[in-house]
């Protein structure tokens, strides 16, 4: 997204002229598994315009990844693969010493099983996003992050890699285009960042923000400056592509919604990633 | 296959004017699960052209089936997928109450998880053929074998479907093929059949046959008779496209590379099932 | 409990010479899983006299299950183990062709995790209430809940063995008595009977019950005329020892609440199973 | 046992007299799964003393687990638990960032579901081993170690905790003696050391010996000197009450057998952990 560089110079006419600021909204969903329910689904779809969908690893399983498929038809949304540990009874939210082999496979595989359900709702596959301590781990293992990348092109084609925007990212995404992957940027508008440009455990106070207000302002501010301020007031300049919604959060769920009213007088076009990056 | 009918007619020079039957010789593969190996799958990948690959529901993991693909495209067989129940415990032999909802989205899943780590490989996926109880069970339900069919059929294009052959599989075939699915027909030529044509259950005596030579000879005789002989020694006509080998037992691995000679003598020909149906 | 006799002729003074009738108020407890919950366990066990703590096959991991013994230990709830099917997926509720010594080891596996829990918070194991599927089987497989108890019985000791009290199950009793086997029988408010008996099907319409005034109201009637009515009428004597609470439902919680108020004034005496069979 | 300490002031006739050492043979055992078989149980039992049953979350399963305890009966072999990490696919052997409440329940799972079917069978559980990456994440982490040994003792009474013997152990055995635990110290004669005194990874070369003799040999000096030699060739003193062997090697199989024979004439006795701790 060129959230820095203004867009109106190819924007010239109408509506359009308005618009300078270019994002996707995406949310973390069908993470339902059997009889047990997670997350706003149905509400939060309204809001955003890429899902991710867990894929039977980490949370899911078959049939919900089906009607979070059919979820995205009605609504017009992309949808995205969210592959992550196989810790079920951890939500892929503990660290496992997996080798690169069994990454690259568990990759493929979760993403392989949502693309047949999308496949069979003739849904395109947009974008591979991965999940919890899967991905926290991938941020700082620039190699490994280039290596499930290329597996998911290699396997899958021009599927959009999305993963957290940071200082350091330039590089990656340079590495990427050489390579032809096309990579989008993530940030957490309902997330406090260290002055590293991580995010601040979900263990630590304060990691999650609670005001819809307060997330939608930020998600504005994120947007416009390009880049967070961290806990301790640094900025951290990143590129955005996309801002990710927490569907299992009220406060963020309608901090989604204020968003979309926020972006249209700002001049910030929410559109999915594949129009983006 | 045209097992009844000589393929005589249109083969009428060189090596095969001699060939009269053909058939296609699959195995259950890629059954292994982490530390846990199970068949002897580098040695009877030697002998068969099509291999169903377990897809990590009652068996297998995603590092076992991205092994097992690199082993069909090193050998040169084809391969397909083995989708079964939910039960790893169970190794997907013990049935269970599913709707059909589940059973198509547990299908679509699996066929996808593996049809990602095939594309992966540069592999297509040639078939499907269920495991294990699901297996036994669609062959009693013909809606839901055809709905299985075709929900594979919408979501990943013409792939063969491959049921057990029995005297009432002709009115099967033929729906199939006004759908547009291709189906093959399975025997088992170390297994004991019933009167009524189906699998004798491995829980009763002699259900397994356990002699290499028997089991080939029988496999000959299969194929160039067009049918089976029960174990009361009733003989039932049955369409046969592929003769399953079983990788786990020693006998059928040792039957198989008997029954590639005696193939060759009997003016059998060996080819994988996108060959044949 | 003696539900059909009036208890008054032990009980000949004070509060006592009120009480006619004594049942225990059962609740499912600890289904909840890893990031996922269900039910309401902490308004539920302030109504309730015995808590059937799932063990992790059906529903549950070790960590919910050291929290519900906890709260079963602050609220002076009697605790037992409800053992299912292995089919997290399926939440236990879906058939699985077991043979008897998967169901006797998989019973006293579960069992003997929950008594280690148990044990750990010194709280005593009262019973064992079979769940979902794996319950509704063995109604209807006498000599089968027989090998169960009984295994249960020789792991554990004197357990009470709680099933679904029919207008048979006297013979149930009897044998089980033979045995030295307590046996509990349990009636449910909040679910219709069938002529038979049985449960009403959830996926038939009218099974489950929703508003809490007639749940409470068919409560006090179940025990004070010792039976239930069947959805077309007909009156089905049985025994009960217990009445099932449904906390996953608001209904059910709220009928159990109510349910406490109408016992004081009906003569019923709300008390653990242990006091009564 | 007494490694350092020779025996004899104690026995001083008979057969007696010549006993100079005792040391437990424990095996790791009841790891098969399913349809998955795996480890040379029926052979190694013949000559270890304790055996170590994986519980479910690594390994094996509820009917393994009874099959296991059955033949500890058969043999009179010692049982214990050997819980592992809730990973089946990774065998335990991946490391996984859990809390320490969740270690802590999810042992007193494993270790409670075992002593129910153990129970059944009427036989003691005497020990509690933890398996692969628990294992050797507590052996560094000593106040966890304590927190799950006191945890087991809370639970189950007086069970021998099992860990690995290093230079540095001592203090541990002191701390748990005042918390009235007894320690058992393990050591691995087919096993390379590190100069640290740990064991090398099974992924470096060499960390595995192959031959039995050498494993035979290498176990009574382990035993005799009190301590093992590093791959530098470095000693290294530790008290040894227990040797593991493994049950999945053709090779430390065989020098379980041998052992036996050399322990005789070298005046070692092997007894199980109860009768040494």
């Amino acid at each position: 997204m060129l959230k820095a560089k203004p867009v109106h110079k190819r924007l010239n006419f109408g509506y359009d002229n308005l618009v300078q600021y270019r994002v996707d909204l995406n949310c973390d969903m069908g993470e339902s598994f059997g009889a047990y329910t997670l997350g706003m689904d149905e509400e939060v779809i309204r809001s955003v315009t890429s899902a991710n969908i867990a894929c039977g690893f980490h949370a899911s399983d078959p049939v919900v990844m089906a009607n979070t498929a059919k979820l995205c038809k009605i609504h017009g949304v992309m949808a995205g693969a969210h592959p992550g540990y196989p810790d079920l009874l951890g939500f892929g939210r503990r660290s496992m010493g997996l080798s690169e082999r069994e990454i690259l496979d568990y990759t493929i595989y979760q993403v392989g099983a949502l693309k047949g359900l999308l496949d069979f709702y003739d849904l395109p596959l947009q974008h591979v996003k991965l999940h919890g301590a899967l991905y926290n781990y991938l941020v700082n293992e620039e190699d490994l992050a280039i290596a499930v990348a290329s597996a998911v092109r290699k396997a899958f084609g021009d599927i959009i890699f999305v993963t957290l925007g940071t200082e350091r990212t330039a590089r990656l995404k340079d590495r990427c285009r050489m390579e032809g992957i096309r990579v989008a940027l993530e940030a957490f508008p309902d997330r406090s960042y260290t002055d590293g440009g991580r995010l601040l455990s979900r263990n630590d106070k304060g990691a999650v923000l609670a005001d819809h207000v307060l997330i939608a302002q930020r998600a504005v501010r994120m947007v416009k400056e390009g880049g967070v301020e961290s806990v301790n007031g640094k900025f951290i300049r990143m590129d955005i592509d996309t801002l990710c919604i927490h569907g299992d959060s009220v406060a963020a769920v309608a901090a989604a919604g204020l968003l979309r009213e926020y972006a249209a007088r700002e001049g910030i076009e929410i559109r999915p990633l594949c129009a983006i990056v």
